[in-house]
């Protein structure tokens, strides 16, 4: 990867939004060098020119990589080994919310490579969750991350918060997409958390240096932790949340999507049921179901779970029905278990030999009663 | 209908077990008179003689049809006016646990005709309901009852017993499938919304008089639970719970299958997720819901749930991002609302302008702030 694309890019993540599919498709259109020098010519393409002038003649892009790296923060583009190819299939998905595209390049600071998040997994939800919410959320954090699943999600209060520090209980590293640049902090109360995530784990910001938080890039960051996983969680949120962004962009991208429960009373599981009931995220009760999604063919198979089957169960029909008349304690006659079961005497005698062979009733001198095995 | 029929019905209701197979497919192939008339004379067919002969010599049918009279109890049997046609559709059912079948014939205890039960749905699961279960249940019955929907169950402890008692609470007719005879009252402490459900909807079982409740029995219920209605909601129901034997036969009679979440921490909760997650039900959240799946086509159609549109929510991306950018209080220059919006001057001035004749943004002397419809 020669400098002049780097910085070519550079200078485009500075002129353009994050997700700004005019620049994203431009981008990959004419090459992000050759679009970088016609704006510097001033030719106006699909209208970006207006867009970008106020801004044009202020980027030094160069100044700007460098300023990153003395925080510690690099610019990672594609066809970097870093890259995350995965990101590439943004550049079919279309647009939402006028977001779209294959980012122009993202800044990244903290020790995880980006191209190490194949086995990934989003875990988002509602910023107002839950105690139950933020407890399921941690927990199929630390679950995935226990499978060496990195968990990938936006540092916001509840769900994400939640997610993050379930990964981090379990010394997984965990990827935090900001919606701010990488060099900012946002929530301010986060402040631990994302510098613990960026000293173990990866911060992640598509807005160049300094860019504060804003509503459509929240939009544009949704779609980078849709893109990056193989699938996404959510587990709590309202009808129109935000995290149902991110869940409908995991759909375009033919990534999993996946939906936790709770109470049909509790407002902050509203959107994920809607998703659920038409078909839009399948439901997941644990962190291991949520590894069967993700996970490679064949890994991560879980046996359907099912209650203790006893060896009552086991028994024909009939010898059930027998089992049932007889009673625990007090022995009874023959006549009296085939009244009470509803059964003629020659079946009820043939069932009670066979039931007790199997040594599940005994005869006692006052009738038939359970043995201890059927007892318990 | 002849007498002949109804006195054969009755006397094979009373030699058969609820819903064997081998008896509900010889009714239907021989007819039920020509049935009885063969095991009269002694003839086995498919091995059943050496299962009915014990009964066969007791079984007088002119005597229990007067004594069910004398009880309230009427045998509705196939062919009768009276007689709910959609039970038909369990001769193409196939078996389920050795059950299934047209049932011979019904025991009917109440006012209710069962041929006004084309709008009708289930409501169903665990006997170890929890309260939000049980809530849930009252309420999903109300919305039906006061829908003119009639609600089927169990009459058994928790989810059934709120289900039936959400439908009266309503001034509802409820119908009550029981496992045992439609003379007895089972669960003893369901005497009183027993009787109730007996002077208003309908008491059914497939039993004759005097049986008692065995599992087998209950299995055979269920199908006929499934059968009568238009769909079946599995309220609460952990892995293995007889609830998810209604939804089976539900899901074989192509009705529809209903699942209510909760908690994924709930263990009652859990066959019902299992049920949703592998596609078996439908999740549904409230009655509302429910009346649509069972609602005749165009009835009971629901808009989908969304939060509150607020004007912002209409406005082009620019303009909301420099709404973003603009303060509450103290007014901003537009240089100043251009950097935090990170866009340029003149960007910033047109979508100001537009903002402003919105009614979103005022011009006060330190600047540009948002109007009180924006604040709101």
């Amino acid at each position: 990867m020669n400098d002049e694309e780097r910085l070519a890019r550079a200078a485009l993540s500075r002129l353009a939004e994050p997700g700004d599919h005019r620049y994203t498709s431009l981008a990959a259109e004419l090459g992000a060098v050759e679009f970088h020098r016609q704006l510097l010519m001033q030719r106006d393409l699909h209208g970006v020119l207006i867009d970008a002038a106020a801004r044009l003649a202020s980027t030094d892009p160069e100044a700007e990589l460098a300023r990153a790296a003395t925080l510690g923060i690099r610019f990672v583009i594609p066809g970097d080994d870093e890259w995350p190819r995965q990101l590439d299939d943004l550049a079919m998905a279309g647009e939402l919310h006028e977001r779209g595209g294959v980012p122009i390049g993202l800044w990244v600071r903290g020790p995880l490579r980006l191209d190490r998040l194949e086995e990934s997994v989003a875990v988002v939800g509602s910023r107002s969750a839950t105690t139950y919410g933020t407890s399921v959320a941690g927990e199929i954090a630390a679950v995935a991350a226990r499978a060496e699943v990195t968990v990938v999600s936006g540092a916001a209060y509840g769900i994400d918060q939640a997610a993050h520090r379930g990964a981090v209980a379990m010394g997984g590293p965990t990827v935090a997409v900001l919606a701010c640049g990488a060099d900012r902090i946002y929530p301010k109360a986060h402040a631990a958390l994302i510098e613990h995530i960026a000293a173990t784990g990866a911060v992640v910001s598509e807005a160049p240096l300094g860019c504060s938080p804003q509503r459509v890039r929240f939009l544009a960051r949704n779609r980078l932790i849709a893109a990056l996983t193989r699938g996404t969680v959510i587990v709590e949120a309202a009808v129109r949340s935000g995290a149902l962004n991110t869940a409908n962009w995991a759909d375009r991208l033919n990534r999993s999507v996946m939906g936790v429960p709770g109470p049909v009373t509790s407002a902050p599981s509203g959107g994920v049921h809607q998703l659920i009931r038409t078909g839009g995220a399948t439901l997941v009760t644990s962190g291991h179901e949520v590894l069967e999604m993700v996970g490679k063919a064949g890994e991560h198979l879980l046996a359907p779970p099912r209650g203790p089957e006893t060896s009552r169960d086991l028994l024909p029909v009939r010898q059930r029905q027998v089992l049932d008349a007889v009673p625990v304690a007090t022995g009874a006659s023959v006549p009296s278990i085939a009244r009470v079961a509803g059964l003629g005497l020659l079946e009820v005698r043939s069932a009670l030999s066979r039931l007790h062979a199997a040594g599940l009733v005994e005869e006692a001198d006052d009738g038939w009663r359970l043995a201890a095995l059927a007892r318990t």
